[in-house]
């Protein structure tokens, strides 16, 4: 029965793994969209968020499913509940991807983030891609060195963001109230898929070991 | 045993009552502190955001417990694993008013919000605050009427952001980027409070009835 647990598990974890494919390559997409103001990669973005909603009701129905047939109990039990919140995280990362892209498709033919902010956006877009592909490394090697640097990489995030923060609050600041409310709620969005990493990261070793990860702060 | 289960999942709504109320209290004093720059009281909501998390773990532990001792199936499992959803947006509303309170702290002695934005953010507190009144009564006595209003309620505060954005993007607009920033975040931190209130409407007539609502948009 418990190996009959465990294979079942890794489906689901099989499941996982492609919705955090799915979301890594809607905010790549999203930030192409974003810093080349490309219409076409924005509506492909917010189109495709979809599959990853069918995922996580499929994730749903079988853990669900799991639940009934193989009654798993104690940290069983944790693991197959745990799988349910990493799937909630990943699909509010599709939204999040989602959120930039319609942002970029919003303010099209103009770019949505002006020359002076380019850097620090490729900064963030940059860190949350590598973080999304570690979240699908853990997910399929369960490597806890890896869910550790995912709280590193969410520092950088937010130094980032801190940075954007204070180039727009420059007395220089050459843009009006629009660009600063953009630059602010962009900021947010990938600061948020970052956190949202962070937890799964968390999740995923208990997920598959029965280990908590504690974070450091 | 279906009666034991039914008596157990009542025992969870109570707790998930408690923290719709301590979410609700929250973004009450929250705005406070954001309207009136009252330091306490942004520090109160900050320092008691860790008894909602503490209620959000203690459901997750029930509702193991439950699906261990009284093995549900189908519809009731689905039922007790909803309401690891609603605990999961509560817990999330209260780290939004939290949002709220720590912008109140981070400008005081000034105030967040200029005097051109405090009836848009009345407007926003005092509709959320309804709506968190209307979860708490959801919950209690499982009124898809009211869970349908929750819908209404967050038009009518995407409206009000809407309304916000247009006052900061107008010509005559007298702050600067940072006032425009702290209002766009603000702004979204009631919106997406609204958002999961909507959520949990629609999940806790399935917690207690086992029928889905289906959301209209």
């Amino acid at each position: 029965m418990r190996e009959e647990f465990q294979a079942e598990l890794t489906e689901v974890t099989r499941l996982l793994v492609t919705m955090a494919e799915s979301v890594r390559a809607a905010l790549r997409k999203a930030t192409t969209a974003l810093l080349t103001a490309d219409l076409e990669a924005a509506q492909a973005v917010i189109r495709r968020d979809a599959d990853v909603d069918a995922i996580f009701q499929q994730v749903e129905a079988k853990v669900a499913d799991i639940i009934v047939r193989q009654a798993p109990v104690a940290v069983d039990l944790r693991r197959a509940i745990t799988a349910l919140h990493i799937s909630a995280d990943l699909e509010r990362m599709g939204d999040l991807a989602e959120h930039v892209a319609k942002t970029a498709a919003r303010r099209h033919p103009s770019p949505a983030v002006p020359a002076e902010l380019r850097q620090v956006f490729k900064g963030m877009a940059e860190i949350a891609d590598q973080m999304a592909e570690k979240i699908t490394d853990v997910l399929t090697h369960t490597d806890a060195g890896l869910a550790a640097e995912l709280e590193k990489d969410d520092d950088a995030i937010d130094d980032l963001e801190r940075r954007l923060f204070k180039i727009m609050l420059a007395d220089d600041w050459p843009y009006g109230a629009e660009t600063a409310i953009d630059g602010a709620l962009l900021g947010r969005f990938y600061e948020r898929y970052a956190d949202h990493a962070v937890n799964i990261g968390e999740h995923t070793i208990y997920l598959v070991t029965g280990e908590p990860v504690t974070s450091q702060d």
